[in-house]
C-alpha cells in the first residue's frame, strides 16, 4: 500500500489544535495508508496528545511553528508575512513533496493566494475554484464551482471551471458528465456578457458535455453534474440555501412542537435533516477543494468540529488516490488540442 | 373615495383572458375603489366575461389588442414591434393617464424595455428594478432588489436601488429601514468591486442607514429591511432559495409518507407550508414592482393563478395609493442635496 501523506495546518480553524489533534488521530485510524504532518504549535499540539492517550508512531509527525495567519488578514498582507506561519508550513511540504496533500480551515484568502503562490497553477489555468459537491433530489450529487475564491472573474475562467469541474466529476461518475451554467434563465438570449461568452465557448467544445444553462430553482434538482458560475454568484446562491433550508426547518419546527405527539416525531426527523441541511453551507463543506493548482489543497470550515475535519482530511485522500490535479491537466489538454482543430 | 384605474394586459401570462378575466372580476369585488381596463382581443374577453356571468359596468372596460408579445421575443424586437400589442397599450394607458397602473404576466424583459420607453425613468435613476418583500424569520419582510431587472449594473444603479428600495420600505414600516449590500462576506475587504464602491457610497449617505455587507444564508433572518443587490445575483440567490425549500420539503415528506400516523401530520403541515413555499419563488411573487420608473408597473408572473394575479391587482392598488415613484422621487432629492454638502 502506498503512503498518502497530508500536511495538516494545526493552528487554522476557530479552535486550532483541540480539534485539529483529536481529528488527525481519529483520521489515522479511518485511513491506514495515511500519515499526517501535524504543523502548529509544539507544546499545545503535545498536550492535546498526551490529553488523547495517543502513542507516537512514525504516521503522526509534529512540526514546529508559532505562528498563524488571522482570519482578519488581507491576502496581500498575508501573503508578505506568512513567513514561519503554520498554513505556510503547511503549503511548503505540498510544494517541496514532502506532503501530497495539504488541509487547512484557517483564513480561505490567504488560503488561496499562499496555494496559488507555493503550489503555482496548472497550466492552462488562469484561477483556482474553490468546488464541492452538493446534494440533490435524485441523490446525485451536482458538482458546483467557483464557490468563491474569486469574486469576479472573466469567460475564460468560467470556461477552465468548467473543464475542471467536469474532470473531477467524471471520475467519481465514471461518464461524462453534464455541464451547466448558472444562469437568470433557460434562453439564450438571457444573462450578463460573461455567461453569454462562456456558453459560446463550451458550445465549440465537443469533449465537455454542455447542456446549456440552468437556473438557480434547479441547483439541487439533478439537471446537471457540473454547474459553473462567478465565486460571488456561487457563494451568494450556496449560502442563500443553506439559510432557507434552516429557514424551512424552523418554520416547521415551530408547528410541530406546539403538540406531544408532534413534537415527538419532530425530534425523530430533525436529527437526520438537520445534517443534511448543514451539508448545504458553502462554508461547511469539509472539504472543498481548491481546483486547478499543482498540488491538493482541501479547505476545511472554521467552525469544522473533530468528525468534519476528519472528512475534509478523507476527502484529500481520495484526491492524492485519484490524482485530481494530473486528471485536470490531461482533461484541459485535450480541450485545447480540440480548440486547435 | 378616489377611484384608481388599473390597466391589464389580458392577454399576457400563460393563460391570458381564462386567468385576467376572472382576476380582473375578482380584484373589483376585493377593492371597492378599483376601475380596471382589460386590453385584449374582445371576443376572448367577452366569452370569459359571458362564462363569469359579469354583468357590465362602467368599472370595468374593454379595449380591444390582437397582438400579443410572445415570452421568447428580445425586448430589442419588442420594442420595435410592440405596436398595438394588449402590453404596450396597457402602458400606454399609464403614460397619457387614462390609468394609475399597470399590471402584466408577459415577457418581463420586454415589460421592462417598454415600460421604460413609455413611462421614463424618474430623475436620478439610471435603471428600474424589480423588488419583492421576501418572508423572514421573525414574520417581518425583507425587500430584495433587484431580482433580474438587469443582468449587470454600475455601482451608481446599485446605490439608486438602495435609494428606492429605502423609500418603498419606510413606508410600510414606518421607519428609517435598515439598508444592506448582499456579499459574500461580512468584512470590508471582501466582495468584488461593485459592492465595496457601492458600500463606500452610501458610508457616506447619512439619510441611508446603511447597515453594511450581509452575507447569502442571511436573506430570511430579518438582518435588514432593505437588501440590494445586482440582478443576476439577486434572481439565481432567490431562485436559489426556492429550489431549497422545494428540497427540503419533498426530502421531509419522502420521510413521512412511510407511515400512516406521519402521512396524516404531513399533510396536516404541508398544506399551509408549501404555500410559504411557493412565496420565495421571485418568479411567483405576484406581484413584484419595477422600480425607478415614473408610473407604476407590476410584473406578475407568467403562470399565475387567478388569486396571485388578483394580488398582483391588489399591489398596484396599494403602490396608487402610496404614491410609491413620488416618495422614490422625494427620497432620491433628499439623497442627492446631502451629497452636494
Amino acid at each position: 500500500m502506498h503512503n498518502i501523506t497530508v500536511a495538516l495546518d494545526a493552528m487554522g480553524g476557530d479552535f486550532g489544535p483541540s480539534v485539529t489533534v483529536p481529528a488527525a488521530v481519529q483520521a489515522l485510524s479511518h485511513f491506514p495508508e495515511l500519515k499526517v504532518v501535524l504543523v502548529g504549535d509544539t507544546p499545545s499540539i503535545n498536550t492535546q496528545l498526551k490529553h488523547l492517550g495517543y502513542q507516537r508512531s512514525p504516521r503522526l509527525e509534529v512540526m514546529h511553528s508559532d505562528r498563524v495567519i488571522s482570519n482578519s488578514e488581507k491576502p496581500s498582507f498575508a501573503l508578505r508575512n506568512s513567513h514561519d506561519t503554520s498554513m505556510r508550513i503547511a503549503l511548503d511540504l505540498v510544494e517541496s513533496e514532502h506532503a501530497d496533500a495539504c488541509v487547512s480551515g484557517g483564513n480561505t484568502g490567504a488560503l488561496m493566494a499562499l496555494s496559488r503562490y507555493r503550489l503555482k497553477l496548472l497550466p492552462g489555468i488562469d484561477r483556482p475554484a474553490l468546488v464541492t459537491a452538493l446534494p440533490t433530489q435524485s441523490g446525485a450529487k451536482t458538482w458546483m464551482l467557483d464557490l468563491g475564491a474569486n469574486a469576479s472573474v472573466d469567460a475564460d475562467s468560467l470556461f477552465q471551471f468548467a473543464v475542471m469541474g467536469s474532470a473531477l466529476a467524471q471520475q467519481h461518475l465514471g461518464r461524462c458528465p453534464r455541464v451547466a451554467i448558472l444562469n437568470i434563465g433557460a434562453e439564450e438570449i438571457k444573462g450578463n456578457d460573461l455567461v453569454k461568452r462562456c456558453s459560446e465557448m463550451l458550445t465549440q467544445c465537443p469533449s465537455i458535455n454542455y447542456i446549456g444553462f440552468v437556473e438557480g430553482n434547479e441547483l439541487l434538482s439533478d439537471c446537471a453534474d457540473v454547474i459553473v458560475c462567478d465565486g460571488f454568484v456561487g457563494n451568494t446562491t450556496l449560502k442563500a440555501c443553506e439559510g432557507t433550508a434552516q429557514f424551512v426547518l424552523d418554520k416547521l419546527k415551530a408547528k410541530l412542537a406546539t403538540s406531544t405527539i408532534k413534537g415527538w416525531i419532530a425530534r425523530l426527523l430533525f436529527s437526520d435533516m438537520l445534517s443534511e441541511v448543514k451539508a448545504l453551507n458553502p462554508d461547511q463543506y469539509n472539504g472543498a477543494s481548491l481546483l486547478g493548482l499543482r498540488g491538493i489543497v482541501i479547505k476545511s470550515h472554521g467552525s469544522a468540529d473533530i468528525s468534519a475535519l476528519v472528512n475534509a482530511i478523507g476527502e484529500a485522500v481520495h484526491e492524492v488516490k485519484r490524482q485530481v490535479p494530473n486528471q485536470i491537466s490531461d482533461r484541459l489538454e485535450a480541450v485545447l488540442l480540440e480548440r486547435q482543430y
